[in-house]
């Protein structure tokens, strides 16, 4: 007697969305180029070729797990609604580290291949950014917390470039400061760039 | 009656610099992958044949290419022998705007092919970077510039990718801040993360 894995019917929505949270799973620990479709498919009891049906291919596979798990990081970094600005800001940023410290792998592939010129996932990458980086000039009830100019804007995008080497050295090697001491850098040295314009 | 262009005879030797020269000067307005070796053959006189013959292929001559593009970027941002230490870091840090600015295309397309995972471009990448990140740690007269611990070493890897960031955003659109704005942000912050620590 052969046993085989139950196939359950799910409608496609919940297929999808059961193929998303899976893919985004395994990019916590593996990277884009080890995601493995032939695993992924087995450990969702369907065919490869469903699994292509779903997203129209491997590509937009990567690019459906990627936009999902980007959606993850900009949800889980939102900043509290109550508290002083420099308190909400350290909750976001503190989230920002534990997200990519809980996704190392996949955060550094998709690094990889958004700079490396895969057009589609630096377009996913660039607008997490652009809206990580909106964030700063949103309107709250303590007022805006940066002026919104041109070379404001500029030094937050290069500050966002320091806060993700930064944090992706510390999860390689968390030795070389306490989370403390990264977290009062990223926090402190905004405001410190902002200061010497 | 047809005009030929003269093929002059240089050394083997000489011929290999003048090829280097030359891709390092097209490399300044275009991307590596821009760097037509058939247009370059021609501008040498000599063909494209040969000129993989000097540089064992085509990726051979991109790494001599980068190679070399890397050591004039090195050699151009040497901080001059006197001075207060700030003001070598403010003269070498200048060198370094001003080298991008003039190579722009060349260093955008370094910097995603090194990130992209072209693994001798990286190696070429990190190699110059980390020789830029060991001036802030050499002996000089004034003693060293900065305490050579793991997280110093951090933070120094950390605001290079700020500073490299920022020149390119600068590059992109120079009327985001003014050149002396950005060199004041560029020197400033590094002291200001330390401070932090």
């Amino acid at each position: 007697m052969t046993v085989t894995t139950p196939r359950v019917r799910l409608s496609p929505e919940r297929r999808r969305e059961q193929l998303l949270a899976l893919g985004v799973q395994m990019l916590a620990t593996c990277s884009l180029e080890e995601l493995s479709i032939d695993r992924l498919a087995e450990a969702a009891g369907i065919s490869r070729g469903l699994l292509y049906h779903y997203f129209g291919g491997k590509q937009g596979f990567y690019e459906a797990v990627v936009q999902r798990a980007a959606d993850d990081l900009y949800a889980q970094t939102a900043p509290p609604a109550d508290g002083e600005q420099l308190e909400r800001l350290m909750a976001s940023i503190a989230a920002y580290v534990d997200y990519v410290a809980a996704n190392q792998a996949g955060y550094r592939s998709l690094v990889r291949a958004a700079a490396g010129g895969n057009e589609a996932l630096r377009a996913i990458y660039d607008a997490t950014f652009n809206a990580l980086c909106d964030r700063f000039f949103a309107e709250d009830p303590d007022g805006q917390m940066l002026p919104d100019t041109p070379a404001v804007r500029a030094l937050v995008r290069a500050w966002q470039a320091m806060a993700e080497d930064l944090t992706l050295t510390w999860c390689a090697d968390p030795e070389v400061m306490t989370r403390d001491d990264l977290l009062e850098v990223l926090v402190g040295s905004l405001p410190a760039m902002i200061d010497l314009l």
